[in-house]
């Protein structure tokens, strides 16, 4: 199991839903960065549970203790590590998880892998509150790259049959990424949020979940970065994003249009503006030959429906190996796409910073 | 530019398209695997040009040469270097590329990267002819994960408007993957290939080009393989096939269509066949918790159509800093998706046996 | 600033002096693992501080609090994250180190490295106390080579001018390392170890310091592990003990003695024993090739003096770039050879274990 | 088995003694670097064997043939890759040595490992031979740090009983290394080459070999590259020169004397010359905390004898499992340490310039 990633900023990720607690390790980040803690609280608190009926009732303070790598609330240079205490467990929910298995959850692969021996509780290592000390040090990604005059915003596009505004692939503002990036519920127009939380709501009347996907886009880097073959910012922002739980697809730019399209339709031409090279459009989500074209990168992300639901479901019993009827209690959330979008935005964050440094 | 990945099977490619030759050196390979040279020939013969008005008419022998790491046929142990000689190259062609970026191809950016040192004829390192070493290293991976029992094949989705029959997620044989990793033009219902062959036929007409999608499957692979958060059979697949140029964007089993889905409709449930576990669904694609489900492995990947068009476009000199149309002569394909059937099989093998050494 | 190391167990070490704790995260262990906290805590002891004249009197807990990857003493396969409180912290006595750098110490290249953000609060990240995470990671690497048969065992080979035993190169018993890896001062012949406690308080009256070199052994490793050019067993080993502060030289079996001989002395030839291939010596101390050959590795590694001494020396003011005689108080260990030991059996079985899993 | 190393810069080492040919592929090169041919010749001309009587007599052309990576002259970024065609191939005299495994060569674990599938003509992949990429590369590396001004050079510390002086460790000129790194032979003290010379004829007409250590000194790097645990500039050094066949041990300034010395005589105390902090010894052989000094880089190595001697040996028949006389015939250097200069300089190199990028 491999809970490390990148090159150069290199994050290490640690704990179990259940467990003493969670938390990270940031090793590369530079020294001299003086931490904007509000920021980070602010980041914290969009992603974390128990705000209202769209989220799980499940409360955690999700209080980060910092144990190293910051003096005086400036970076030092050595390793950034960070601790959460799990506070708020409450282990008898999930007692029979251990044996008949949640569908569309991690359970029957990791009894298979762990032998039995991983922790359950929770959904213990794969437990979507793994993302908390991602977005912790995405928080301090995005500050180091906004001091390089890039920004970084996500929006929930579509939950189940309503949807936002998308991005204009060629003119998206700094105002508008900022202004998503500080919402707990980020919509462009503001006018659907109501519809999409009624769209969640009526899943969870009916005990069900629901689906959803995230825009992403990241503004401000230089021509450049990146590279083709296997280095390419395609590849190693979906190799961050994928580490989110609930993730099941990515496409940049038009995407799956693409393949509807001709070359002459979708192609970006180039044009002189104010003395710059500029691109006509930006079908391509910023991103040419794996490297940057300049524009903004844009990509959308497919998160599936929180697999937990309150209906009863077909499942089996590892033990008798028979079939089983498995009705989840406990705690859960109707969509996890609004939950996830400081995520999203922290693991981009994180991508980007391990492409630049 | 880093063109090395992998990190149990490290696979390095290198070369230009106009440069002495092209190749690959694949390290930690097992010894004692006698090659099948047929089969490599095969898939080298797939991915080739020149074969009909579908492709470039660009004619290349692609005649592997080992160099190291087999004896009599079979891996030694070292690593593999291969090396396949620029035998038809036609510099004049790609002149004024050097000044002028061909939209939504890699030229702009590099040239920023690169600082006009890279070598532009026939799109240098950025060149599709990069795959044939990968389709090599993907034919020895294939033969290496086939005497394990795990197969994989993909076919033409869609190309344009016309579209496949797709795979049956739960349900997907040996013998149907088989056939597909031998085909040419791959796709599932044989009655399609002169539809979309009319289809590219008319976009290369028009002096345009047209994009696709792929689905590719592979099965046979044992439970649990791949681990959660950062090492996920999503990002490791992902992180090699956005390495295959033309690639925007990836989905695993239902994948943006999840976003319109409740959780009842499309959790993969469980019941007991024969003895033994069985998905009753595999919406999820062969995918739990970032491992593999037991259930295939099935992805689709999305093509943008060849930028490279006949068609007027619009440009700018970067030497004089003024608008330009550009009129790309020269050799190119109509469609890559077709051809990039057995590059997608390759990479994925490679994906999958670096998660299982 | 790199704290992490390995290919498939990944060791990431956080942590500063006078921070909130240290500690590290351990990535990829297998599940299952019934973990033996008599001897992680046998082992915490033998580097701990405080025990008698030979060392800094600075007392720690040492108290290695567990936070995930371990559920009723076994481990879940989830990552291993264990946090030690700093509980005794004098932060009074490094007030005027940050701009007068102790000679030979990492002061001045970290004033620049850092641009004065470091921690230099009892040498911050550079502190010998982050050893303290690896060995508590090389117990649980010990203990899960040592059911596959392999064990390890260091003493110190020699202090200042008093000299132990060496190991018998091609025969070095697994009753020998176990009883070397439990002692507080690890010697083979006992009666020495008197002498080198003298030796080591003569320099302690006189305010200064002293080096030593230390001996390390492996046994019971299959033939064939690791590889020639970039993955040799030397190799990695010397990468994670050049990660163990005060460290300036390896050596395998001959090593400097080598360059002294010819090879018909020094050969290891070839003979069967008992049916089985076995070496008439072992002067290359278990590597061959860069893989094991069956004989014990044995190598040697030299320590430098701990470079804070109660002497005054010649140091500068790095604010007024004066030169200023620097008189180092505080407390500091005369010799670290003796409480290095076990850090150097630890830094050998993450070695060894990542080379083998 | 692992031929791939490096961070940044990443080196691909393929080929075996008697495979089609040997060469290397270099990732992650800047574009623009203008090569110096003459300077690369020279570097392979230093390592060729065929020189005279103190190498083996087997002749090489070496001619490197540069694939890919460079136009007219220039690196374009892209991966750069050399090939140089085995040439000279006498595969007659290894017969035996698939089933004798010569003592202290790497034929016995390299028997278990591959199963006896790999190439043990000329010693297939463990091969002096392979080092010719590595000096390759390493004229590369040398060339883009000398244009930063970092130079490196080292000279033959002692061949057999006969001793070169020592680098003087806190004043070593540009002008030293530059010719140093420019013989055949390299010595500090000129006229000590003959005695070397007759030590190694001594040993040839006696049928045996001899060891030898090297020393390498590199000039010019700022100070703080590198960083403490597991990224040091002893570990990245010796994780590279390990690579490089016959190194035994490695040990960097006063290396395994520190084992005799106290504190007081050897902490590099510092002053302030000129305006700037300069150190007063350098003991540390340029490196503090796994950081650069400032002072320059001083380290030695020790190459064991050459394993292949003519004079009898005792080895064993792996096929009969029974005691046999092995007699090597064939063409053998007597001493590898003066042709491994260059090589070590070369990896030196290029674990700085990884070091730096």
């Amino acid at each position: 199991m491999s809970s490390v990633i990148g090159n150069n900023i290199r994050l290490s990720v640690f704990g179990e839903s259940h467990s003493d607690g969670i938390g990270c390790v940031i090793d590369g980040l530079p020294s001299g960065i003086k931490l904007d803690f509000d920021r980070i609280k602010n980041e914290m608190k969009r992603r974390a549970p128990g705000k209202d009926k769209a989220s799980t009732p499940r409360r955690e303070a999700d209080e980060p203790r910092i144990v190293s790598g910051v003096l005086n609330g400036v970076t030092t240079g050595a390793p950034l590590a960070v601790f959460i205490e799990n506070t708020n467990k409450k282990s008898g929910d999930y007692e029979n998880l251990k044996k008949i298995p949640r569908p569309s959850h991690s359970d029957y692969p990791a009894f298979i892998k762990f032998g039995g021996n991983n922790d359950v509780r929770g959904g213990g290592h794969f437990s979507a509150r793994l993302t908390a000390p991602i977005v912790f040090a995405g928080a301090i990604a995005k500050q180091i790259l906004e001091e390089q005059g890039i920004f970084i915003g996500a929006h929930i596009k579509r939950i189940g049959s309503v949807c936002d505004s998308s991005f204009d692939f060629n003119n998206i503002s700094e105002d508008l990424l900022k202004k998503l990036s500080l919402k707990s519920f980020s919509v462009i127009d503001e006018s659907i949020e109501e519809e999409m939380r009624a769209e969640i709501e009526k899943y969870r009347l009916d005990g069900d979940s629901v689906g959803g996907e995230i825009e992403c886009a990241a503004i401000g880097l230089p021509v450049g970065v990146g590279s083709n073959i296997f280095d390419t910012v395609e590849g190693k922002i979906s190799s961050f994003i994928f580490g989110v739980p609930a993730v099941k697809g990515i496409q940049f730019g038009l995407g799956f249009d693409f393949a509807k399209k001709g070359g002459s339709e979708v192609n970006d031409g180039y044009a002189i503006k104010d003395g710059k090279v500029a691109l006509l459009s930006n079908n391509n989500g910023g991103v040419l030959g794996g490297m940057t074209s300049g524009a903004p990168i844009v990509f959308s992300v497919a998160m599936k429906p929180t697999p937990s639901i309150a209906k009863p479901q077909k499942s089996v019993n590892l033990e008798t190996m028979e079939n089983e009827e498995l009705v989840i209690k406990g705690r859960h959330d109707p969509c996890v796409a609004h939950r996830a979008v400081p995520v999203i935005e922290a693991a981009t964050a994180l991508a980007i910073l391990d492409l630049m440094i």
